[in-house]
């Protein structure tokens, strides 16, 4: 069982996830929790590249590259062989990232970005993708609270941008309807973390 | 005017490239010879994780996208710029060499392979492409006499690699057999050197 976690910076994604995630350990289930690049040296490096301050010159579609580079090699690392030893592999951000950051956001286009993806994961989809939807505006305050986080290149992207990517993303729910959850990810943490847990839970257990 | 090298190693490509770049200089051609990565910092970057001895783990797939990737890049930064200012581009290996290593000796396809180097290129393909056609065997010789010469990890692939790679220049040969033309590298340099410079004058002034 694949399962991704996906939305706009500071949605608050990643904060669930882990909460989720300790959850269902302490219920006994046999997950993981991961994001690219998740450990693996190769796909640590290539982001490496990508997130390099310096690197002022990356073209967009040699980003999409990379990351689409660093996502095939934490997918046959780590992804592939955890979803074969049948675990319930959670995974913060996934293809449709790409798809809504470098697709919509920086307009190379959702199906482009798409088909360099399916490339890289052999046509690999989610079995359930949990989008935490939030206006862009929010999210950004959220993250801009924490004072003590280190801004990276990607960070330092408009607001205008950050709406296309949410967009992108809305409109990825409606086509991949079968997969995707839409979460309010305004609502306060606890609501968001139990409405979270319970679809994973009904996925899980079949009763969705 | 945007011309490829392509061929299997020690096909003596390289060494052609170079004799016929400074001839065309002296002729005052507005001319550059460059190679994927070309001194560009992010596609320099990348290749260093390709070519890394360590990387044992690197996935055919992974290794595809950081092709395409770092061709991008050189793309953008350098060859685009000169092809703007009118110039010629010598480039010793492009797209091609991607279709023929991972497309056709590691088998992840031709077409697929090339469906991402065009996203890479946003379809740009060459002018002219010079295939220094030889038998593996012969070119593998040639570079082991060189004993100076750093072995790397893409060295390391059996004969049977080099005349699957090969056979897929051949192909593609017949497939674009506009922008192809095939030299005979088993005959002498001097030999090789006259037919490849006589080419691209022909190509350069419209006569072929």
């Amino acid at each position: 069982m694949f399962i991704t976690f996906e939305g706009v910076e500071g949605c608050g994604k990643s904060t669930v996830s882990e909460i989720v995630y300790k959850k269902l350990l302490e219920e006994k289930y046999n997950v993981i929790l991961t994001r690219e690049p998740g450990g693996v040296k190769i796909a640590e490096d290539i982001r490496k590249i990508i997130l390099d301050k310096e690197n002022t010159k990356l073209d967009n579609r040699t980003e999409a590259l990379l990351f689409a580079a660093s996502r095939r090699q934490h997918l046959v690392e780590k992804v592939w062989p955890a979803l074969k030893e049948n675990k319930i592999v959670l995974c913060d951000r996934f293809l449709d990232s790409s798809l809504a950051y470098q697709g919509g956001g920086k307009n190379l286009g959702v199906d482009e970005v798409l088909h360099v993806n399916l490339f890289a994961t052999e046509k690999t989809l989610p079995d359930l993708t949990l989008l935490f939807d939030i206006d862009p505006q929010l999210g950004l305050d959220r993250i801009n609270i924490n004072k003590n986080r280190e801004v990276n290149r990607l960070d330092l992207e408009s607001l205008n941008f950050y709406n296309k990517v949410r967009e992108t993303f809305l409109d990825l729910a409606k086509i991949y309807k079968d997969r995707y959850v839409i979460i309010d990810a305004s609502k306060p943490l606890d609501e968001v973390v139990s409405e979270t847990y319970k679809i994973i839970c009904e996925k899980i257990n079949g009763r969705s």
